[in-house]
């Protein structure tokens, strides 16, 4: 067997490679938060330090009344019964696509660890481009070709993952997009996995935020987590809501029995604060607000240096991710893929990206994922100001990291190629030395 | 496909629902140690609970440095390099089976989850029973024939599986049966994997224990957690020791690539807490030293107890189980197989075990597993003062819980058979309000 470690989680462990051996590193690879635990999650994790049972497989039953709980706020009528919990929302997502245990079909490009759990489980995994700026959902019209041809070879889908809204892209797919895929699903039996982590991360959060789970409840797997909008990924706390129909309840038992082998539950401490925060007190929906703006603001002012420095994008409307198309400043660079131009910005120009290959993509549209959140501060202190600053973009940490990143795509050397030898210990601009 | 939860989950499960229910239960079924988190580890979690960074798939250094350290204290040398931190040893232990990659040979009985973890990659599994009194560890005669068969089959063994000490039988094997088993591994190119979660718990603190590692260092992945010897169950903590070989180095890589797909990495405060404990300050290796002590008193009480109920069992030497061969008291029952005495237990004397055949066993050979780890007390005030005390057998609560068994055993109606009318609601004689 050759596997290698999920892109994402490499390039944030590169990320610090080179921090500690004193290397700047502009970064824009790792889609972490970046954002301080709330005070009050802090306060509850201390409270719950004591208490190390094991609890049951499927978490405790304050976090799982409330998980439905936030999604009954969401219009999802849920009870506790339908909920699994586990140590993060990628772990859920692993068990329903081996539960579901056939064909995935995956919008492309997406979230790099889809396809590679599928392949874990030894799935065959179906790419299915997205419409143009509705990036998280395949393009309805091709997903019905592709299912097609699937059941013609005789291995016919069962599943389909949603992304909503999108990682890598940042979009959020139409209505009528959902719609066609879950009428697909529904012709077709195929169970629907709604990852809908950065939900809470809509950057207008009036605008028209549709789940599969209100267009087709009987065929929808739900997942959701604390990682992205309450920036705990390290707590590692996800949740999963089930169809209440009796093929719910056998796909749900199927996760259960996955996760007593594997995980056993969460860890307690941490499923007891995550209970206080599914519960939404005003001061963690006021800290959700924040941390919304300031990706929107961010986000924005990336993007602005993007197109200034010659990328095209669709202007993202959620969560912190941006995914422009870098052929012009590819074609200056001289390189021809996209493995090629994120290493030509990571040794020659000291900056952290992901190929768009990297999530399924052409190599050759030289796409890029740009992640914001590790610019807001290298301390709680600077991330609190930066959630509150009437205009982030003017703190000095921040501005310094959009000028290093305007000085990286515009400044470089065009002659620049990517080599073997280690970049020189540089120290002065790092972004990271900001404060 | 139908999968069921994990069986030792499962009666944690049962046994809380009973409780929640108002009915009386003696808990032997699981294996928690039912002990209270030491107060040096309550106060670390606390002090990293506003941490919430993803960190490293393979776990923080500093929770790396510490397990190599622990391990090098009992005469293991091992660099951080060669350590990964997971959600608990069970998830490494999954992983690591997934790694080699090819049919697993296990000692019959042995914990639930191997063969479970196993069938779950699809895996081939050996059961191989145990020498007499040596449980954990397959017979080396009959391992070589497994091995002889399994290759003419061309499906050759690439795993073999130790539990040192073990669970369920609660016995160690000894040192030459061990050398053999890694002598065979040697001349087969079989990875070993030597779980000693229960290393800390075997009852005489100067036992002769030899870790496989110490024998064929080339082959051997050693796991191990805090669950056990710390009683930690429910903060997901196990590490695993690779060899320090280019091919422990790859195989290594491979897990780490599971868990960047599966977990990302161990919740981040956890972790924190964990590296303090494996680096064993004074007060917690008292409290090793206490909890074996607590076991080991209890674990010869309640043998004294089966005994005298007609059982016969080899004496356990660590952990907190036993597995008495019950046949004398399932002839009584009238009953022939040990899922039907286990049943005839719970629902008829309220006495909650697994059988044997969960664990591979024969259900003819009438073996039950009983666990001791939840008789301690219902609170952490009695729990603490079992480990305090000069002789626990004579605290109230634990004194009450053996005289039930002694009932459940003895006292039961010879004419019980299971049956699937709920129980009558009891409450004067629980054990869990006894105080």
């Amino acid at each position: 067997m050759s596997m290698s470690v999920s892109a994402t989680l490499a390039i944030n462990d590169e990320v610090a490679r080179r921090h500690s051996a004193g290397l700047s590193c502009l970064p824009l690879g790792f889609g972490e938060a970046g954002l301080p635990v709330h005070p009050l999650l802090t306060a509850e994790l201390s409270r719950w330090s004591g208490v190390a049972s094991y609890g049951p497989v499927t978490g405790i039953a304050a976090l799982r009344e409330a998980a439905a709980g936030y999604w009954q706020r969401r219009g999802l009528h849920t009870t506790a019964d339908q909920v699994i919990a586990g140590p993060g929302s990628k772990a859920l997502l692993w068990a329903v696509l081996r539960a579901c245990g056939g064909a995935v079909a995956l919008p492309r490009p997406s979230w790099v660890s889809y396809a590679a759990q599928a392949a874990l489980h030894g799935l065959p995994v179906h790419l299915v481009p997205t419409p143009p700026g509705q990036g998280g959902a395949p393009d309805p019209e091709r997903l019905a070709t592709v299912i097609k041809a699937a059941e013609a070879a005789g291995q016919p889908l069962t599943t389909v993952v949603l992304t909503l809204p999108d990682n890598p892209t940042g979009t959020l797919a139409a209505r009528n997009t959902i719609a066609a895929v879950c009428e697909l699903a529904r012709k077709h039996n195929l169970t629907v996995v709604s990852d809908e982590i950065y939900r809470d991360l809509v950057h207008d959060a009036h605008a028209d935020f549709v789940s599969p789970a209100e267009l087709a409840p009987e065929r929808v797997v739900v997942t959701t987590g604390l990682s992205k909008s309450l920036a705990l990924g390290g707590w590692r706390t996800g949740v999963a809501r089930f169809p209440a129909t009796p093929a719910g309840d056998s796909l749900r038992a199927d996760v259960a029995a996955i996760a007593s082998e594997v995980w056993s539950a969460p860890a307690q401490p941490i499923q007891r604060a995550a209970a206080l925060a599914f519960t939404e007190p005003a001061a963690l929906r006021e800290r959700v607000r924040d941390s919304r703006r300031l990706h929107a603001r961010i986000v924005a002012a990336v993007a602005d240096v993007l197109i200034e420095a010659g990328a095209r994008l669709t202007y993202p409307s959620g969560g912190f991710y941006l995914y422009p198309d870098m052929r012009e400043l590819a074609g200056r660079f001289g390189v021809a893929d996209d493995t090629e131009l994120a290493a030509v910005l990571l040794y020659r120009c000291d900056m952290a990206s992901l190929p768009g290959s990297t999530f399924g993509d052409d190599p050759a549209a030289l796409r890029l994922r740009i992640a914001t959140g590790l610019l807001y501060g290298d301390d709680d202190e600077q991330r609190t100001a930066a959630l509150q600053a009437e205009d982030p973009v003017r703190l000095p940490w921040i501005a310094d990291h959009l000028h290093q990143l305007n000085l990286a795509l515009t400044g470089a050397r065009a002659d620049a190629r990517p080599g073997r030898r280690e970049p020189r210990p540089r120290r002065t601009s790092s972004p990271h030395d900001a404060s």
